[in-house]
């Protein structure tokens, strides 16, 4: 049994059995903060953590507004030239969450009294978190609790709740106080610097507050940065026999009271609708009455209408982007909360970045990282694809930053950041960020792909190519040639965290190539952005030409390709004498002995199986594959997907159908110990990416778009939808046969394995699934590195 | 005319011919700074800045006491396993130079009146810095004000001042203030972190202030470390007519305030002793009486008794250590100011470091680096062997925090700190710090080059032996074996600090070898003390096995020994599209950058040329040699002294001259422009060891000590001493031959190039220097980056 990652004394969160949602009963204090990771919603414009209603007890308390975040000095002991002087952190905005409970002049806390029943669940298909409480009071008073929340899809700056209280035993006397609340308290060591802590603390300075009648509004700016943000609120209540309502303001706090005698079996109930309005260029007052303006529209449009829209954001969603599994009901649970949780991370984008996080907590301090375009993106291309390409619109308008830190590095082009949050660099130790180049090719890899999954000309002339011109030229810059012509990139860092300042990585270099390809093909293509850009020919020349002589390392002794240059010559860790609590390594060991041994923390070279997979051979994919099995450790959330796909392309579908279970309990189970800081975006990504491109086989190309559907033994059903090009198409897949249906678009040319398969609009077509050839042995892992199998994973 | 590493708008100060002192007329108040650092005065356990006396002007105040710093938070923005959390910076003790004076009520000021004469003068047969006045008052009165100041070798908590104000036209009311200041303002940019920064502006928490009689004393804590520290001042008192005395305290001050009236020619004059005393385990009370007591005895001897004990020192040093050269008066002036420093960072040690900067100046943080161990400590071996083995007892002393550091590290044996005040690791930097392994063996190498300089058995059993072992015990746990049965040291930093993290450093795996085979003799010497250790004898042979495999990267394609393993691969630096204004490159280009290009800041395959000498054939030398200065920028100020003793060696003779020039003028021309923060200890001892090492040729091994003098045509004349073994020998070289002379001690056989020449006390025998071979064309370095001719560095 391996189950060296579980704290032993950790319970995990157990939900409920639902296909189409998450739900807990009872409530362990405990786990809150895992709870209000899972239970977070958000737009990608503004997120709210599941808190409960009443404001306690809380875990970590997290309101957000994308953009919303402050700048902090980045001091060194020893700093150097093109270190990044400042750090940036995303801070709390005002609570609007909270609406306390008096009942008969006792606070309603589940803590005390008797907590009869406690029910909260988040609903796939309806974008909403819903909670159910009976409750009886120390001095026994008798209630019934409920909330439904949401945070609008077509409202970005609204979220909202509709609450009631019932008495559902004697008559009650009852006190709501909704309220706004700035500076709410965040736990110790939620930055490792203190100065930075003691800032996260009370971010924000009061600018002013407003009551106009119900409505309340108050305004504050950052500390630091230049920017102003109002959060307003208003409610709509129904009371038997009318309630008192009363709405006052402070510096930091807002609160609306209502006040109510309830009957046996009355009920009050309430909806209160928040907006966030925020600018760096508007006035205090024009903020507040925005913000004022959204909520009474919200108020005005009433629950229903924002509940339906809603859900209808969401049909349309699932419509393409549904992945049914068969066989294990706890999978199917996992895949849809994966799907959710990119959906909302994005689906109102709107021109910003997604942190890795999403918006469900300030874990890495609210950044983004190249993860988001390297797995997350490529999710949202085939799912959700306009918000994919408004993801790429944001790191388009960074561009000038980018340019910029090119040139203070001496580099041409544009080097994009490893960790920011709005395009400037903002990670303090250089050889895992800074020379991290391979970001640029996720980026470039992003472009690419979202291009051949929409054919969207537009966004190619307007961004895409722009993208492609500027990191090729940046991978020209940091080239070295040696006396053979062979192209080199020296000194770089790759995927893996537990290497660093390498020569020749071979994802980098594989991405690099794909990225200077791209870029010719772009400019091919729009020749007046090229032109613009100053791209004459001898310089798509020069790209095309770099690219075919990029170095891949290969180890010709062992008949592998390396990791980069030199690294099967390293030492092997000590895997035997490593204990199982020493994980994960870079809590226990220095990073200089991790970066110069072979382990392996990530995918990395098997990434690069993976993204580029028409550079190597299925039997080199093998033995990549079998040589990384033996020395990665997995101690980051970006390994196990990745590892799934690349075991089931090889044939070795159970131990991708165990990876595959590790990626879709991760958050759910809080494998890491570390969901409470926000749930791991790419890692459920990658839960979709290890169905759909590992055992359905999914692959896209210049050309084509290929299926390999197989599926391990566990499960008996595998469906899925692609959005491409203006299309959906759904994939059935069981043990035996694949059955390709065109839901929607025009007729297409799909590959199924080595056969082409045409397709026309609602006229599935079935494929048998070939025999599989014998994949070998299982690859073997580090002691104690394996992972669970699928069904102890599960709980089974 | 290559002057690019002067400030054009930089007047450098211009001292005087002077053979055995450096005097300088007139004061140019720009250049406060760096007067203050070449006019400090230190003997290794406390140290004076040169600041005037009377306070104002001034550039950077500094007094130290040899102990007495602070530690810091050290944060970071990504913390990882085994970083430092805390920073460690020397502080400024209260400050007993201030001797203010008021002429008829006008303060004494060099920058108002009249400043008819203004000199000063260190004096490095005195060991004094002496001060001579001129002044006329803005309304008309005259003085003369002379002071000479110590800082005494005799009683090493004691510095002390003769002062005197004289009437030198009509009679004038004189009022001195004398003074003990606590908490001096250090100038802004101190440190990088801004909490530091403020921290070193107050360091010091009041603990008491006394008056007894005419004494003072004050004594402070430090505010984060437990440590206490006493000063205490007195004085004797000589005017016409007796003057009023009165002494005072406050918390931050103590003052003794002397008013007399002089006719014309008259003159007061008193003797200030300062004693400081710290402690982080005494009482204040004790402290405070122990200066007391320290001033008591220094006023009680008096001043000449102090200043004659001055002198006998540093007759005894000099009669081993003067280096004569002839041919250049300012290089005379320099090696004598260098060994001056050197001697004076030392001479009472008594088991404490010494700083990079000695105590002339906080540069560094007053933190200690290899190169104390790697370029002053073999100095000190063959001039003042008593406080070598004081420094080395001191690295010993911390032997317990570098086992804890390198069981941290998961290394067996000893990990010293690459930068430390107490032993501690501080540095922040870990690719250019904790990777440095090197540092081991210089401290190996110093150990070594100690027991062959003074066959000291009982430091060998009591300290020295167990440096080896314990360090030889690390390089074993980083060796890395390959299939053949090689040893590497992979993911390693060597001196060069534009490289980092390379694999097998030449440098580096050179010195683990001597490091390794001296530890295995270690134990055969002091078997009990290996013994006790735990080295067996299976132990012992696995060093002399591995140092003997441990593998040297050599380049067969281009017939180079190379830096690391690769590094000839690496892209050439773009050195004709540098401009000037863009060195030091570290300031204008981020550190990948130089990382991953052939570009060297300071001699590392080139030290490795010179330290382990035996390694390379002359041809390899020559081909090593040339291949470096090809690519050397010598950013660093500890490169051109060991160029000029490889150039030397190879016979390039005018090259290591004009090497020699550069490491000359470094501080007394503040060539760098950071000698304000202290002189460079490392680069002053380079100065003997370009001369005695380079022009003298002077190495020594187990078996014998050599020479192979060689004069450059600048020089006609270079007469140096070395102790060794108990016995001093005089080498006097002209440009045809050499006069060995041994001035005391047994006989001994020495070689002459390939010649052994036995030589007995006090009968002087003269060599023949044989025919210099063609040593080829002169090597060429980076454009913009040769050295300036020796006679122009001179100002000839």
């Amino acid at each position: 049994m391996s189950d060296d990652r579980h704290d032993p004394d950790r319970r995990p969160l157990r939900f409920d059995d639902d296909r189409w949602g998450l739900g807990l009963r009872g409530l362990d204090a405990d786990r809150l903060p895992h709870r209000e990771s899972v239970f977070a919603l958000s737009n990608g414009c503004i997120g709210w953590r599941g808190l409960l209603d009443e404001g306690e007890p809380v875990g970590i308390a997290g309101c957000y507004a994308n953009g919303v975040f402050e700048t902090h000095p980045m001091p060194y002991s020893e700093p150097a030239y093109g270190y990044p002087t400042e750090g940036q952190s995303i801070v709390n905005v005002p609570d609007g969450q909270v609406i306390r409970l008096l009942v008969d002049g006792e606070p309603f806390d589940v803590r005390t009294g008797v907590l009869e029943r406690h029910e909260q669940r988040l609903d796939f298909r309806a974008g909403t978190l819903h909670r159910e409480v009976d409750w009886v009071s120390p001095s026994g008073s008798r209630v019934r609790v409920t909330s439904t929340r949401l945070v609008s899809y077509d409202r970005p700056s609204v979220a909202a709740v509709r609450y009631s209280v019932e008495a559902t035993d004697t008559a009650v006397e009852v006190t709501v106080q909704s309220e706004l609340l700035a500076n709410v308290p965040v736990p110790e060591g939620t930055h490792p610097d203190e100065r930075i802590q003691r800032m996260l603390e009370r971010p924000l300075a009061p600018v002013g507050d407003h009551v106009l009648g119900t409505a309340a509004t108050l305004v504050h700016r950052l500390r630091r940065r230049r920017l102003r943000i109002a959060a307003a609120m208003d409610h709509l209540v129904d009371a038997p026999g009318g309630a008192r309502v009363d709405t006052e303001t402070s510096p930091d706090l807002a609160r609306t009271t209502v006040g109510v005698r309830l009957g046996p079996d009355e009920r009050l109930q309430l909806m209160k609708a928040v907006a966030y309005e925020w600018a760096d260029d508007a006035t205090a007052g024009g903020l507040r009455d925005r913000a004022d303006s959204e909520v009474a529209e919200a108020l005005r449009e009433g629950w229903d209408a924002l509940a339906d829209a809603q859900r209808r954001r969401l049909d349309r969603f699932w419509h393409a982007a549904d992945v049914v599994v068969e066989g294990e009901p706890r999978l199917q649970q996992a895949v849809r909360f994966a799907l959710f949780q990119v959906f909302q991370s994005a689906v109102r984008l709107d021109g910003r970045s997604v942190p890795g996080k999403g918006l469900t907590g300030a874990g890495y301090q609210g950044h983004t990282f190249w993860d988001f375009e390297g797995f997350v993106l490529p999710v949202l291309t085939s799912t959700l694809p306009e918000s994919a390409r408004e993801a790429l619109r944001w790191r388009h308008a960074t561009l000038h930053l980018a340019r910029d830190r090119a040139r203070e590095l001496h580099l041409a082009g544009a080097a994009f950041p490893w960790r920011t949050l709005d395009g400037t660099e903002s990670s303090g130790y250089w050889p895992a960020s800074t020379i991290g180049w391979h970001v640029q090719a996720a980026i470039a890899a992003a472009v690419i792909h979202f291009h051949r999954g929409t054919r969207d000309e537009t966004f190619l002339r307007e961004c895409g190519a722009e993208l492609l011109i500027e990191t090729a030229r940046l991978w020209m810059s940091l080239a070295r040639r040696d006396e053979d012509g062979g192209v080199h990139f020296d000194g770089v860092t790759g995927p893996d965290e537990y290497s660093a300042m390498v020569d020749d990585n071979a994802y980098t270099n594989l991405m690099a190539a794909q990225n200077l390809r791209a870029a010719a093909s772009a400019a091919r293509s729009v020749p007046d952005v090229a032109e613009r850009l100053g791209a004459g020919a001898d310089e798509v020349d020069g790209w095309r030409d770099a690219a075919a002589r990029i170095v891949v390392p290969y180890d010709e002794r062992r008949g592998v390709h390396q990791q980069a240059a030199g690294f099967t010559e390293y030492a092997r860790w000590d895997f035997e004498g490593t204990p199982a609590e020493h994980y994960p390594l870079h809590d226990h060991y220095p990073y200089f002995s991790l970066y110069r041994s072979q382990v392996v923390k990530q995918a990395d070279l098997v990434l690069a199986l993976y993204f580029a997979y028409d550079a190597f051979t299925p039997e080199e994919t093998e033995r990549a594959f079998r040589y990384s099995e033996a020395i990665t450790v997995r101690d980051s959330s970006l390994s196990a997907c990745i590892q799934a796909v690349i075991a089931a392309q090889v044939g070795q579908l159970e131990l991708a159908a165990d990876y595959l279970a590790e990626a879709a309990t991760l958050d759910l189970d809080d494998v890491q110990g570390d969901t409470e800081d926000g749930v791991h975006l790419a890692s459920l990504a990658g839960i979709w990416t290890a169905l759909v491109a590992g055992f359905g086989g999914f692959r896209d190309s210049e050309t084509e778009v290929r299926f390999a559907p197989r599926l391990p033994p566990q499960l008996t059903r595998l469906a899925f939808g692609i959005r491409f090009c203006g299309r959906v198409l759904r994939v059935d897949a069981s043990t035996d046969a694949t059955t390709y249906t065109l839901v929607e678009g025009e007729p297409v040319t799909v590959r199924h394995f080595d056969e082409a398969v045409e397709l026309e609009v609602h006229r599935p077509t079935t494929r048998a699934t070939p025999p599989l050839p014998d994949p070998g042995p299982r690859p073997t892992q580090p002691k104690g590195r394996a992972p669970r199998p699928f069904g102890e994973a599960f709980g089974r």
